[in-house]
């Protein structure tokens, strides 16, 4: 047995290095490149997922994975969370046939093409063939794997164990029923958020300072990681030892690139703190994306946006930008951060409205597989619930169902993620107010105990719990989303003076 | 055959995949990677280096070379060059036993952290017996491997196609007896060369600024490329469409850098420029380290340092650092780009004495292969060459026989490379004036016919020609160091006052 256990960890280890030099590959691309870079970057890519795929799919490593798989009482807890996490990978890759998936990776790679040129020219139609494509492969694909109960649940399980369309039709329900009346009252309130002092000119070279500082404050660790500038803000990580994380600075909206930051920053955090019996290994990343988001949006919600928070950051913000905060109190300062309106656009939505971006999203993909929306019919449909939920109508596809690269990408199932992490993110808050008074460590500026507290309970086991074990061990319940609409509704009626 | 063509083919690519993956691993450790990321770093590296070991190391992969080496008529040209170059490779690493080459690999790392911390306290002793195990490695290696006449050609082989030391022997004593003298003659002109201006402050974001402008004028393609800061400066290449150059700014001599980017400016134009037909190909790269060396050196000395390259850059200089310059004539200019002095740092050499330190380091390998020297001896040795070439003894360990990371890299048989890229930089020199005149195209900064010429005789060929037929079939006889001897002679004469 030490000898298979062996032959398994070396397996791991090659799957490990093959994503390492793909992750450093894509940073590249989205830090530093040259323009035609492209084709060969995308040769490599190819060839590197082929290694991939032949190293994790292949009789020997099937029996292996058997033979363990029979003994495993005998099993260390990490080894038996290995042949479990592979055997999974190994059944979701080895069901669907080697050409259906590289004429899948081919046809992406122009859905891609098309959807860039669809949204730039806010056409539709340009798209829609690419997407019916990428949409009839998803449904394949769960035909081949199988599914429980709903079909949705397969493509929902790539990205957040065991998540079921019951649990999600609860969730947003309840989402929908606490948000959509408050953004109606917000909209109705006769406070008026002032938020004219972000627009004033804030010196990009001050803002990197600036953000460098903050990242390094609430416990991203600079010997281990790096920041740059990308695009579109992302995290990346090749092990513990080295998570890259990327923000972009706007002249006249210093809280964008902040905000950025904070929220890579929980990304960051979480995977700097993967437990170190998990090196080198594909276990040794964060469980899901769910709660990879609960940690972003964490940090960036619950600590980031909160009072005590920017008590400790108002006077270090003013101290880098004096000129643009002369008359400013620390309160306008906490509105101008948490400032509610209806909006079309999901990556600039607010904390409230944020949720029912996905929400639209979710109810667009659930109706899709189950055969109940054409890709045709998706710019009126979506134009629908934007009215319906959010009060608003897109003027053009490119504000409306074209707005995300997602799709383009053949990821289903993946949107929902964001808005469970968010949710996520209040049971945890909540679990952690119990023990200690998170305030008192804000105002300070000192995160110290509330990094501990989160590489404790969530962190330091990387892949080795399942999101609703972490969620369950974490928090003493199952995922309640109860915590989050009182979480919501509390802040913004306070903020914005609302009555029951 | 075209199945075993096909078969290759899918080899080669994937062989350039794994070095395309370790090249940007690299790459990234050199311009941004975090401190703490070496460890993760080695691991994939290892992994990465394994695959590419069996990807070319095995049964199946020799019995195709066979097949094809038996049909070799009926091949086409690209095919048959890499059917050879592959067997060269193939044999090369399948005749050292896997082990001991692991073990190679392993030692070679901890003669870099020896090498490092003997060099910081300019302690030979500490790098020694480090430096005994890979000469004693590399012996073993010639051993297993065979070697023609001298089993330093081996080695010599490695960077250098079929180079011997017969002809090094030749090539070095022309040198010596061309340069020593010149050296001593030069120190006694009464023609004082006075560089102060170089001293001056040149802000590091205006040298950025200006080197930039030099690589695209020099014709390095910024699409196709990029330029980066690291400490020391190198070239890198994934493919012909994405080409890395690095160098380093000082303050306070702003040359340093301008000569770097000119230098790995010519390194990367020449990868650029690899024929299309062998795109994603191990062939696709630049033929030899002497061939490559030849392109930088043509670059930064015989294009880089010559009058009519400097009248074309002087106002360009000027301009950018008007304060610096104000009485400064262009024949000052050149002179101080052109100062010749007895040094002890190979990497600060001037352009004359630069190969007296490559004859020193040549000279002390061939007698290391030879048995003839011990490794304790080679301080001693080491001095007595300097004082004999150079005129100069190094005060410590640091400045002498520790200054160059060669040797701790395993690397024997590296160094005559850059002394023969000089030489065969001046024969092309030669060769391209026989068709144009350069100086006319480098006062006016033109230099599409110089880039079109190196293009067409040697940038193309890639992998294809080795460096002896490239030199042959570009300047009609063998290589021949009196160009570069006559070069040197003429130069520094006139630069000097010399008399003969």
């Amino acid at each position: 047995m030490k000898d298979a256990i062996k032959q398994l960890n070396d397996i791991d280890n090659k799957l490990h290095a093959i994503n390492h030099a793909q992750a450093i590959i894509y940073w590249d691309a989205a830090t530093g490149a040259p323009k035609n870079s492209v084709e060969g970057r995308a040769n490599t890519l190819s060839i590197l997922t082929g290694e991939y795929y032949q190293t994790l799919v292949n009789e020997t490593f099937d029996n292996l994975l058997k033979e363990l798989a029979e003994q495993k009482d005998a099993l260390d807890f990490v080894t038996l969370r290995k042949v479990e996490e592979f055997r999974n990978e190994y059944d979701k890759i080895a069901k669907i046939p080697v050409d259906m998936y590289k004429a899948y990776t081919a046809d992406q790679a122009k859905a891609s093409v098309a959807w860039e040129e669809a949204k730039e020219k806010s056409d539709f139609s340009i798209f829609a063939p690419h997407l019916e494509k990428l949409v009839d492969y998803n449904k394949k694909f769960i035909e081949y794997r199988g599914f429980q109960k709903h079909p949705y649940n397969t493509l929902l399980g790539d990205y957040e164990k065991n998540l079921t369309t019951d649990e999600l039709d609860e969730f947003f329900s309840e989402l929908k029923h606490t948000i959509v009346p408050l953004v109606t009252k917000i909209n109705a309130s006769h406070v008026k958020v002032n938020n004219d002092f972000t627009k004033l000119s804030y010196p990009i070279d001050k803002q990197e300072a600036l953000n460098k500082d903050l990242l390094k404050a609430i416990g991203f660790d600079m010997d281990s990681g790096i920041m740059a500038k990308s695009v579109h803000p992302f995290t990346t990580n090749f092990n513990r030892h080295d998570v890259r994380v990327t923000t972009r600075y706007f002249e006249h909206n210093p809280f964008s690139a902040i905000y950025s930051t904070i929220h890579e920053g929980g990304h960051g955090i979480y995977e700097q703190n993967i437990g170190e019996a998990l090196d080198f290994s594909t276990l040794g990343t964060g469980t899901s994306m769910g709660i990879h988001e609960s940690q972003s949006r964490f940090f960036e919600n619950i600590i980031g946006r909160s009072y005590p928070f920017m008590a400790y950051f108002f006077p270090i913000f003013k101290e880098a930008f004096p000129e643009n905060l002369k008359d400013l109190s620390l309160y306008d300062f906490y509105l101008a951060v948490n400032k509610s309106e209806q909006s079309l656009i999901r990556i600039e939505a607010d904390e409230l409205t944020y949720s029912l971006h996905i929400m639209i999203r979710y109810e667009i993909e659930k109706l899709l597989i189950e055969n109940k929306v054409l890709v045709k019919d998706l710019p009126a449909l979506w134009n629908k619930k934007y009215e319906e939920y959010m009060g608003l109508i897109p003027e053009n596809d490119a504000e409306g169902v074209l707005q995300d690269v997602h799709w383009s990408e053949g990821l289903f199932g993946y949107f929902p993620s964001y808005a469970l992490g968010s949710a996520y993110a209040s049971q945890f808050a909540h679990a952690m107010r119990k023990e200690f008074d998170l305030s008192e460590d804000l105002k300070k500026g000192d995160f110290s105990r509330i990094k501990d507290w989160l590489r404790t309970h969530i962190h330091q086991h990387g892949r080795l719990l399942n999101p609703s074990e972490i969620i369950e061990k974490t928090t003493g319940e199952p995922f309640n989303p109860k915590y989050y609409t009182e979480y919501l509704k509390e802040k913004y009626s306070e903020i914005y003076k609302l009555k029951d």
